[in-house]
């Protein structure tokens, strides 16, 4: 088969692959069918790491997909050939203490597709975990199922803020993450999600969906007023930060109401400081998130419901023969970029 | 002024009324502009009682109510003369322990209106607790403020069930509370919501709501298909149980996945059976929900971002010197009357 | 090896066995210690079957059990030959939606010691998933760590009331389960916790622990008036029902505090009539438990630390080879003996 | 009256004091008998100001106390003359809409004793509302009854730690408050809580208790192993950080299992470096606190249960007229003093 290899820092080959996986009695096998360009794919393309994870040698990127199941295991009941599904990048140790809580991508151990030295999901087909493969409905389209990915790390934090109905959401940051966990946080409950960014044509994405009000953080003047005005001047419920920036998270609890929740989601490289005792005069709670579990089928479900919806995030749409040049286009990181599709043949 | 009061069991007079309560400095006073007529309401019209409370005494009825600030006391700084406000019916005593623990709802001393002997809002005018008194946003008409009480109930059952994103949920009932609770439910997350009943002119209300699916409960089948189709045969997230019907509470936990959560919101008048059994071998919960607190200013917030409409709600309009027509016509409990408003002049 | 056989109802023998059980790659083998008779292994030996699990072929006996390794698979990391260790005797299917969500206990597939068709431990030695298998810390005895077992029944409930530090309980039904779980919630931070049976014989044994209330459930005057002392009027915050009597469980809500909690414990064979109206006047919320899902840590810790003291639970101790003769006594049911103990040679 | 009033930074005097508070229908009048010293009370002396709280004129000290009820309000139930109480120094708006949902230690208008401009406690009575003055048992003393006032705060933390039973916890920070969370977390339902600091003397306060394991922070391997030991090397499940130790909050989330929770208790001057991404890495949670809500009762119910136990605590007792003595050692701070009390005559 072919496969998008990362051959070295800033080197991407489509090449013949060859995989020596073996369908378990527990295992799907998929043809690919569609995958999303992350951004994390993109950082090894340009700088070959992220963190610690360095890639030392040739790596099929690709984790946001979606295809069709070809052959299956014999202990495979919920699926069948023929079925449309998207996948869940990441494999916990099934027997590890956090997999048994229900928390299993907080395993040490897991296994992530496109994460050195594990190879992605960017080639004709893959074999897969039938526990971490899930049926599409009819009216969800192969795209949708691909973005699935980056909708759940949304959902995982809309779910851990404990979102109340009629809830108040301020999420800082309008890249791709904030936007979809923008998104999550309406279909979550929030009556209103405003979205904040430096950059107007991140937001003017964001201006797309109904329930959500951008505004420019330089503009501090119409934050406060728009959270006053949603409020009634108590501050909002749930506070998303997904810019990672230094300077957003030391003034985080600004806006919070007493006893509210923020979602720690943006990743500083660094430690950045933190007003310990603003926050503790709200008694303000820091949920974390790590990617995502137990997000898939609910995610499916609200696309299904036509609750969330992505079509407004999706940028460009390459041929899989065409992925380098769309590697090549994500690198540049347009404002206006949100997602970038590959299909594959 | 004048009120509508209930003379005795099935004997209502629109009466020249005076209160003597003074305004203090924590009150305001409102200028009665539209009233919702409860359930409740019509109970006590045609019954005289419900439970323990008996109307030994002329008392005046309704409880949903909005209406423009007329006078404030000193210490109130939250709202201002000529502010359209609704207001929550039910005054707790503030220094219980229920109140200090902010489940004042549950304090054994709440004084409820139109709950002997306490008089209710059908007239011109009341004196109220600014704390228990709501501004309305410019885009929420005195009609929806009026249903904001009903409305909360429904904001309590779904804020109770600790809705995840993309829950599908389930309610039994399909009458007025029936009906907001799936509303609710579906505003607080759910991806989509099932509502079952016996009375096919009930579920044509609910039939004009996206995401509420209506089954007449007569057809088992139906039913179980669709709780099948929307949760990959594992069971609802959460139900409704709206019906308060043994036969419906007996076999409440069939629907239900594992770990999933039942709210109980139908008011059963006796004991009835429960199967304790199946409700163990799935480890639900039963949450229990006694009107609301703290429910108001989130039920405002999502009526003004229109994820909660009341429209397909409203069966009739009245005028305050026709409320014992209305009365009449709401005593007769038509199955496609959800609810019957009066407005005052 | 020697086993513990149920042949049918009311029939055991001391059999040779033989298990066609091979070592995996991922389980230990353990040599058995030390094994607690169970409510349940004496109900299939009375009466052959517990409500859906009929005793069709001979089974052995046993699931509360403590042993030492022999022998580990080759993946097994966190376990040695020679570590004193308990096993949790329920397997569910690692791939399922339950177990990938924390609960695996609620799988449906999940295999259990000494329900029929699975044999249980009352024999030489087991092959066990190293996942379910604990290692014993040196402070703990076999003999605590066979009662391992009923203990995370009492934790489940325990955990599952999210009792706050300083809470009062109640729980109803002096068996060993009722006073497992009463020591529980006093471990999980209740300062007090009352129990109440008709037993005098039963009540003896809480007698001996401190923090532990005992009142004859005849005497209503003296709860009442206990319950009122230790909680200045106000009801107990978690109850636990766990005596499964339909007349105890028709007035369950009656001694709880407005926000309080019912943990459903008992359980009685037909649906029994609950009071629903009583319980939405205060907000009650019913939890409902089905064994345990990862309590063994936490159970250990507690048994180190002392917090958990099981020794006046124990009322015999016999060897293997007159285990008939334990069973026999157990099946009397006294109302002073708690658990009976079955240590192997 | 006599009270012992700050007449300026470094000035204490024992003055003639006249109060023109007047008995309201809810209050009640207190015999002042015990008052424990706070670093806070020390604080202001020896600084005149804590943050923004300054001291511009003279003020009376003194927060933590207990008395007799010697007078009561006309609406005042729950409370008799002669009753030996405890009082909650905060007393909120009841009208906020923070009291309303039962966070009113959040409430920004929150008066608290000895918090400039009010005066505190240290004088012979004070009219204080009922609802904030709780009832001792009789085998409460007056001297644990003034203790209830720095216990609540680590009730408070202990109780937002969501313990289940058997956690292990770590408290860094070994200084009075560092202790009390310390046996609250043990009360509260963990097995064994280590407590760190860098003062040995402080540690030797701490080893006076079972269950908590004092370990000198400078020796980072004897605490890795400790946790190890404790916890089968995942780390411990509450950490309560009590220090406000720029160096320890750093290196936080080190000791933490996955899905842990940290709670934010010290207060570091200025915003601190915090690792997120390393908290990210296991989805840790951060709660903070601020002073405590509805925490008095089960503070109490602790006590009278003998499972909070402060005699380790009391360091030395002066009498009332010596109490400037008493405020000059406190002032001292020396390691092994964790609380010194004052006894009015």
């Amino acid at each position: 088969m072919k496969a998008l290899v990362l051959v070295e820092t800033g080197k991407l080959e489509i090449q013949d692959y060859y995989s020596n996986h073996i369908l378990g009695p527990d295992d799907v096998e998929i043809k690919i069918n569609t995958v999303g360009i992350c951004g994390s794919d993109v950082h090894y393309f340009t700088h070959g790491r992220i963190g610690p994870f360095v890639v030392n040698s040739p790596m099929v990127l690709g984790h946001e997909a979606s295809g069709t199941v070809i052959a299956k295991g014999e202990n495979v009941n919920h699926l069948n050939i023929g079925d449309r599904v998207c996948m869940e990048p990441g494999i916990p140790n099934m027997n590890s203490s956090q997999t048994m809580a229900g928390i299993y991508n907080l395993d040490p151990e897991v296994r992530f597709w496109a994460t050195p030295p594990i190879d992605g999901c960017l080639r004709d087909s893959v074999i897969h975990p039938a526990a971490f493969t899930f049926k599409l409905p009819d009216n969800v389209s192969f795209e949708e199922g691909a973005l699935v990915e980056p909708l759940a790390i949304g959902m995982q934090s809309a779910t851990k803020a404990n979102i109340k109905p009629g809830d108040i959401g301020l999420v800082f940051g309008a890249g791709p993450i904030g936007i979809i966990t923008a998104l999550c946080a309406l279909a979550g409950g929030c009556s209103d999600v405003i979205i904040c960014d430096i950059f107007d044509e991140k937001l003017n994405v964001a201006n797309k969906y109904p329930g959500l009000h951008p505004i420019n953080s330089n503009n501090s003047e119409e934050l406060k007023r728009k959270v006053e005005e949603l409020t009634s001047k108590e501050g909002v419920n749930v506070l998303f930060e997904c810019s990672g920036a230094a300077a957003v998270i030391k003034k985080v609890t600004q806006h919070v109401a007493p006893g509210g929740t923020i979602v720690l989601v943006g990743m500083p490289i660094d430690p950045v400081p933190v007003d310990i005792v603003s926050a503790q005069a709200k008694e303000i709670t820091f949920k974390t998130i790590f990617r995502y579990a137990n997000m898939y089928p609910r995610t499916i479900r609200l696309l299904a419901a036509k609750k969330l919806n992505v079509g407004p995030l999706i940028s460009a749409r390459y041929k899989f023969k065409d992925s380098i040049e769309a590697f090549e286009r994500a690198a540049k990181g347009l404002g206006s970029d949100v997602k970038i599709i590959l299909e594959m043949e």
